[in-house]
C-alpha cells in the first residue's frame, strides 16, 4: 500500500508519488501507517476500529436501539447501576441447601452455569453430580447413579434460577450447608456451598471417598460451628470486607488470601467462645487457615445478591448474569428478564501444574464469573497484581486489563477501590451495547479443571468469553426494545 | 539569562543573539531551560545537581574514599549485602526483658533512638519512662518517678545497645514481655516488647491507670498465653511473612493489617488447643483483632536482627541502624562500630487527627526505622499504595518514593518484592557514601506523638532525617578509612 507501481513497473517510494512531504493520520489497520513510517513519511495511527467489527446487522441494531423511543434505556440502565452500587451484601445465617434455598427437593441437584441436560453435561460437572448423588446417599456407585439418572428421577436446574451460585461444577444438593447472603438494601438473598480447599474435591469432579468425607466434615461439624459463630457475631457486612480485600491484594476470584484472612480473624474469637473442645475448633481453623479461597465461597454470593438486585428492570442492557456450564458460556441482560444467551465455553489460557497442558483441560467453567459481573475479580485484577504470575502474566497486564473494563460499563464502584488506579472505583455494571459496540469482552480470572471426572484442578489463567452470545442478546434486546417493524 | 541586551538597550530574543536555530541541553536549574522553552528554543532539561549539594569537603572526602587502597569499601558492602539478605529472621520465644535481653537489671529503662539522658528527653519519651517506672513499681507518681531518676537510680540506655528495638518511646523495662527473634542464618537475636494498639498507650507517652492495666495484662495473660501458643506452633519464618504481606497492601512500618492477619490465623490454632477457657482466648484474639499494628513489634525485631547481621564489617559503609529518642535522629555505620552520628530529630509531615497541628506534634521518634534500615516500611511504600491516603498523599508518590531509594541502597532483596514495580526486590542496604554523594534521604513512614507525655498519637506521615548525621558519619568514616593526612 506505502508502494505504488509506476507505469514502468518499477516501484514508485510514496513520497515520490505525491511530490511533497506528507503528513498522514492513518485510522484502521496500524500495518498501513508502518509501511509509511518505514519510508521516512510521517504517519500517526489512530486505532480506531469500526463498531461491532463493522457488522451491519449489529451496526443498524445499535443505531435502532439509540433512535427508538420506546424505553429509556440510558434511564433504565442508571436504576440498574443505583441498584448495583447501593446493594449491601451481608452474611446473615448459615443453612441447608433443602431448607432455605427456593425449589430445592431431595432430588433436585444445581449445577453452575446456564441449565443444560446431563447429556450435554463435561467431564467435572458430571462427575461432581455423581458425586453430590453419593454424598446425598442417592446412589452408592457410578452405575447406580447414572441409572437414576437416565430414569429422569433427578432434577437438574441452574444454581442461578435459585438465587444460588457455585464455583466451577457449582454442584448443590439438598443436604449441603450454604452461607446465606442478603442484601440489606434491597431484601434478596443469595446462597453458596462452602469451599472445600484445594486439590480433589468435588467442585472440581472428583468423588473418592476423601472428597465424600470431607463434604460430610463440612455439613456435620464446620457449618454447624460456622453457624453457630454467625449468631455470635451477628451479620457480617462482606461488602466492607471486599472493599478491603481490594487494597490488600485480593481481586476476590482467584486471590483471597486476604479475604479469607479477614473472616478468620473476624470469628476466631466467636469460634473459641461456642464452648466446644479445642480441639474440634483448632480443627475448623487449621481447615480455615490452610484453604486461601474460602472467601471465595462469600465474595460470589456477596456478588450474586447484588447483582440480582438490578434484574428485571424494563429498558436496561445491563448484563446482570454470566455463567458458565462448562459446555456453553451464558448471560442474562436486565431488561431481558430470566432468559440465557450461550455460546460455546471458550478455553483458558494460563499456567497449568506440572504435568498437565491445554488438551487435559475442560473449557471455561462455574458461576464464579458472578465476581466479574460485579465489577470485581478479573475486572478489579489490577487490584491484585500478584495474581498474574499465577495466571503467567506481567503487573502491567493486570493493570492494563482493568483499563479496559471501563470502556464497556456504565459506572465505577464508590465503596471498591483500586490503589494502584489511584482509588479509581471498580469498573461497574457493564453495558450489553457497549461490548458489542466495542468488542471488548469480560475479562475473566479463572481456575482450569481437568477435563475428565474426579481429577480436579490443573492450572488457572485468563478466559474470553464468546462474541456470539453478546450479540445475540443484543439481537433479542432489540427485537424487544426496538423491533424494526416499528 | 534568555535575554540579552544589544547595545542599543533594547532586548534582543536569544534567537536573534545566535543567528541561527538553537538546540540547547540545560544542566542545573532548570528555570534557564524555561526561559529558552518561553522563546521557542528547543532546549531539553537535564536534572543534575552537583555532588554533595557542592559541598567541597564532602566531594574531597568522596573523591578521596574513591582513591584510597586501605580497605575495598565495595568488597566489604558486598558482604553487608550479602549478610542482609541471607538473614532469616525467625520468631524463636516469648520471654521477659529482664531475663532475656542482655545487660538489663531490674533499674534499667531502655528507649528508642540514641542514647539520651532524662534532661534531654521530649515529652513522650519521658511520659514512657515514668509510665514504665510505675508499671514496674519503682514510683507510684510522677513525683516519685522524677525524684529516683534525679537521684541516679535509673540506668538509661538505647535499646539497640542491647540487641532491641522499641516503637516510638521504645521504653522497656525488665518485666515486659518481649519477642524473641532470632537471625536463624547467623544465630543473633532481636527482642521488641508487644504492641499495645492504639489511643492512649505507652509508646505514645501515656501512662494512664489504663495503660499500665493494659501493660500488666499484656504480661499475665497475653504474653505466656503467646508463649505457649508459639511453643506449639514451633519457630516461625517471620521473612516469609513480611514476603506476603509485600504482596498484600502492607509495608511493615505505618500498614501492618495483612501482617496482623496472617499472625492470628497462623497461631489461632495453637491458641484454642491449649486448652484454656474460651473465654480468655477470646479475650487474646478480639485484642489481636482490635489491633492492626500488632504486627509492626514483629516486623521491627526481625529487621533489627536482620541488619545486626552485618554490623562491625570493617571498611563498610552500609547503614545498619536508623533511630530516634524525638530529640535526635541517629545512625550507626557497619564500619564504624557502636558509634552514633546524630541531627535533630525533624518534624513529621503528614496527616493530623482532628483537633490537633503541627503545633502539638513532638519531634520525628522511635525504632521503627529499623524496617527503613532493611529495606521495607517507607523503602517499600510503592508495596502500600493505600498507605498514602493515612499520610497524606497519591498512590504515585509511593511508586516515587520507592524508586529514589534506589539511588541510595546497594541491593534489591530477593525475597521481599513489590508488586507494582513488576516484583522488583526492595531497595536494600543503604549506602552512606550515596546517601552524601546524591542528597537523596531514606524515606521513613511514621506516626506522630504529641509533644506532651500522656496524650498519645495525633497523626501520621513521612519524614526526612537530617542531612548532617550522615555528612558527619562520612566524615568519620574518611577520617577512618582515608584521613587526608596519608
Amino acid at each position: 500500500m506505502s508502494r505504488t507501481r509506476s507505469g514502468t513497473g518499477a516501484i514508485q517510494p510514496v513520497t515520490e508519488l505525491f511530490g511533497t512531504d506528507l503528513k498522514v493520520v492513518n485510522i484502521g489497520l496500524k500495518s498501513f501507517a508502518d509501511n509509511l513510517t518505514a519510508e521516512g513519511v510521517e504517519a500517526v495511527h489512530l486505532s480506531w476500529k469500526p463498531p461491532a467489527g463493522g457488522d451491519p446487522g449489529m451496526i443498524d441494531l445499535l443505531d435502532r436501539l439509540a433512535a427508538q423511543r420506546v424505553v429509556d434505556i440510558d434511564a433504565a440502565n442508571r436504576k440498574a447501576v443505583e441498584r448495583i452500587l447501593k446493594g449491601k451484601p451481608t452474611l446473615v445465617d448459615v443453612g441447608t441447601a433443602g431448607e432455605v434455598i427456593p425449589g430445592m427437593t431431595e432430588r433436585t441437584i444445581l449445577h453452575a452455569g446456564p441449565p443444560i441436560s446431563w447429556e450435554r453435561m463435561c467431564g467435572p460437572v458430571r462427575g461432581a453430580v455423581i458425586g453430590g448423588m453419593i454424598y446425598e446417599g442417592l446412589a452408592k456407585s457410578v452405575e447406580e447413579a447414572e441409572e437414576l439418572i437416565a430414569s429422569g428421577a433427578i432434577q437438574f436446574d441452574s444454581c442461578h434460577h435459585h438465587d444460588a451460585v457455585g464455583p466451577m461444577a457449582g454442584v448443590v444438593t439438598s443436604s449441603m450447608p450454604v452461607w446465606v447472603l442478603e442484601n440489606a438494601t434491597y431484601g434478596n438473598r443469595a446462597y453458596t456451598t462452602f469451599n472445600e480447599g484445594l486439590g480433589r474435591v468435588l467442585r472440581y469432579g472428583a468423588f473418592s471417598e476423601e472428597v465424600i468425607r470431607r463434604l460430610k466434615w463440612i455439613e456435620t461439624v464446620l457449618a454447624p460451628i460456622m453457624r453457630r459463630a454467625l449468631e455470635l457475631h451477628g451479620p457480617l457486612d462482606i461488602k466492607n470486607i471486599i472493599a478491603q480485600i481490594l487494597q490488600m491484594g485480593d481481586e476476590g476470584h482467584n486471590r483471597n488470601r486476604a479475604g479469607t484472612s479477614l473472616i478468620i480473624r473476624e470469628f476466631a474469637p466467636c469460634l473459641v467462645r461456642l464452648g466446644e473442645s479445642g480441639e474440634r475448633i483448632a480443627e475448623v481453623l487449621e481447615f480455615l487457615n490452610s484453604n486461601d479461597h474460602f472467601f471465595l465461597n462469600l465474595s460470589m454470593p456477596a456478588c450474586k445478591c447484588t447483582a440480582d438486585a438490578a434484574r428485571d428492570i424494563e429498558g436496561s442492557s445491563v448484563i446482570i448474569a454470566m455463567a458458565r456450564n462448562g459446555t456453553e458460556f451464558g448471560i442474562q441482560i436486565s431488561g431481558l428478564g430470566d432468559r440465557w444467551f450461550t455460546g460455546p465455553a471458550s478455553m483458558v489460557e494460563g499456567l497449568y501444574l506440572p504435568g498437565y497442558g491445554p488438551d487435559d483441560a475442560a473449557p471455561d467453567l462455574g458461576d464464579s464469573v458472578i465476581t466479574e459481573t460485579t465489577g470485581i475479580g478479573g475486572f478489579a485484577m489490577a487490584a491484585a497484581p500478584a495474581i498474574v504470575q499465577f495466571v503467567g502474566g506481567e503487573p502491567e497486564e493486570a493493570i492494563e486489563v482493568t483499563r479496559r473494563m471501563y470502556e464497556i460499563t456504565l459506572a465505577e464502584n464508590d465503596v471498591y477501590r483500586i490503589p494502584a488506579l489511584g482509588f479509581r472505583g471498580t469498573p461497574t455494571a457493564i453495558d450489553l451495547r457497549k461490548v458489542v459496540e466495542t468488542g471488548v469482552l469480560p475479562a475473566i480470572n479463572t481456575g482450569i479443571a481437568h477435563k475428565e471426572a474426579g481429577v480436579g484442578q490443573i492450572g488457572a489463567g485468563l478466559v474470553k468469553p464468546p462474541e456470539s452470545c453478546f450479540r445475540e442478546a443484543l439481537q433479542a434486546f432489540g427485537e424487544r426494545y426496538a423491533p424494526s417493524g416499528r
